[in-house]
């Protein structure tokens, strides 16, 4: 027990332990499912990923959802791992666009493999997490998946288009967050309480909880990323040198001068980027309290995440979900 | 009228002009759902596909289906239009795995806009097809296409790891066709037959109608890309060249001497390619009778199409089904 007792204080590792027996099954599930009879590349592909070591946070906050509603049967474990098919589907696909060669810290399925497995296994599971839900038997639950996929997706395409743009907007970063890391939060809580049967206010308090959380999650890593100083496997100003248009470097912008918005043209639009550009964008994002600010976003959607929570099941579920949100901001200490 | 009466000796062409209101409702859903509030980019790369001109032969061959049983309501078109999204976003996908620059004679995607674009507007209406099946309130349907779905991957990519493998047999080749092409086809009628509520054995037959008649489509195709003469926007050796191991090619491998097997292994396997390689491999296939055995192929899978209709509606609907089995080997004069 000493091991699991050191643990102990990460939130998400005591919700990991309240629902071991559910975890396992969807482990086992996922072992079953990524299985192909004929094209023995894609378990191997997706092996890669899924044994990779994340945190299956994702279909933790389904299995959440569905115990918090007091649910007694088997079908969130379907929906959890399709939830975690959806999400392993998209970092495969998110590596080939974004050429990646790495991810927690170790290659990614595009380098040691290709793009093409990538693309290919990417698509399987995104077939097989449809397959998974049908076996659910539930037409409104695949109606919010199917949904959430559709916005992950649009969320991935705008910020595409909105990449190496430096007027930017904040309406369009959160558009972007939304889409590409909210949406499937929102679905995975949403899908827990469908399952259970509870009533709309308590399914709405759901969306919003896992909406707000993902908000939080992807600003803090966006921070994280010139903030540094976290095991979050990426290098310090990865998204400055890809030229992406996140929170801090929007809202420098926003209060930048001539010269400033010379800079920020420059290295992100025209992609001329020198030694010490990282060094001078930190200094400026830090001169203009963009850092700060950014930082106080991410406290406000943790405290709005803890806000939705209000009226739900109270027990230890609901307060591992409540330390979720204040630990997912934690990382900025 | 001139126009479509010389058009109309063309089975799809008749079949069209006869479901041309269910097909212009699947043209307008197609608009509708391919737009993006907010990604523009989406429905841009999505037009150049969907607009290039192709024949709408998979969603057809749902309103097909449908009408032949009798279905009087209108969600064929929303299942329609998600066959014809399911087509499209692994077209996509195809580009990007293939490297393709050409599709029907135009650029592909991948091209115009990026790989990147390609793999998430793919993604995009992937979502947007199973969006569209959930609103047919059918669970059936969605297992039918998710299962066509996983196994279309699992056929993609069973075939990017044969390629370039000299021992892939003739089993493995049509494991391959299965996928990724006839798998959509049947799924295509399948659903056209559960929407309208027909017996086990009609949906059965609408569903080996669609696979016998996609395996016939693709061998042929696979036929083509050495026969050439056809207008299918190929030059005559891209498979070759691509080192795809299509059932020409491993017919004649199986009946190789000893130095026509170091012919296909330093061509297909170790890539090494030269001037006049391409013909030499013509005149082996054809002299071993691969090329006329291939044909002979697409010929009894045709015939295995035309049988399954067997015991479904008569009438106009099922005559041009069978007359498509027919054109689909005609190609081949």
């Amino acid at each position: 027990m000493h091991v699991l007792d050191q643990k102990a204080h990460k939130p998400h590792e005591r919700l990991a332990d309240h629902l071991k027996d559910d975890l396992s099954q969807v482990d086992a599930m996922i072992r079953t499912r990524m299985a192909s009879e004929h094209a023995p590349r894609i378990p191997e592909v997706t092996a890669h990923l899924v044994e990779a070591g994340g945190k299956r946070l994702r279909p933790m906050l389904t299995l959440a959802a569905a115990r918090l509603c007091g649910y007694e049967g088997g079908h969130h474990v379907h929906l959890a791992t399709a939830v975690e098919f959806i999400h392993t589907a998209t970092l495969l696909h998110d590596d080939v666009v974004d050429e990646s060669g790495q991810r927690r810290g170790r290659p990614t399925a595009n380098l040691l493999w290709d793009n093409k497995s990538s693309v290919l296994v990417g698509d399987y599971l995104f077939a097989r997490s449809f397959q998974l839900m049908t076996e659910a038997d539930s037409l409104r639950v695949l109606k919010v998946l199917s949904n959430a996929s559709a916005t992950i997706t649009e969320g991935e395409v705008l910020q595409l288009t909105a990449a190496q743009d430096i007027t930017t907007t904040e309406d369009t970063y959160f558009k972007v967050v939304r889409g590409k890391t909210a949406a499937l939060f929102a679905a995975a809580t949403e899908v827990g309480g469908i399952l259970a049967g509870v009533s709309e206010e308590r399914i709405r308090a759901l969306h919003d909880y896992g909406d707000a959380l993902g908000i939080a999650f992807q600003v803090v890593d966006d921070l994280l990323d010139f903030w540094g100083g976290d095991a979050t496997g990426k290098n310090v100003g990865d998204d400055f040198r890809e030229r992406k248009l996140t929170l801090p470097i929007i809202k420098a912008i926003a209060t930048a001068d001539d010269d400033e918005r010379a800079f920020w043209k420059r290295t992100l639009e025209r992609n001329d980027q020198r030694d010490g550009d990282l060094e001078h964008a930190l200094s400026l994002m830090s001169g203009h309290g963009a850092l700060e600010a950014t930082r106080e976003a991410a406290l406000g959607w943790s405290q709005r995440a803890k806000d939705s929570l209000v009226g739900l099941p109270e027990g230890p579920i609901l307060d591992m979900l409540a330390d979720i949100a204040d630990y997912v901001v934690a990382r900025l200490r």
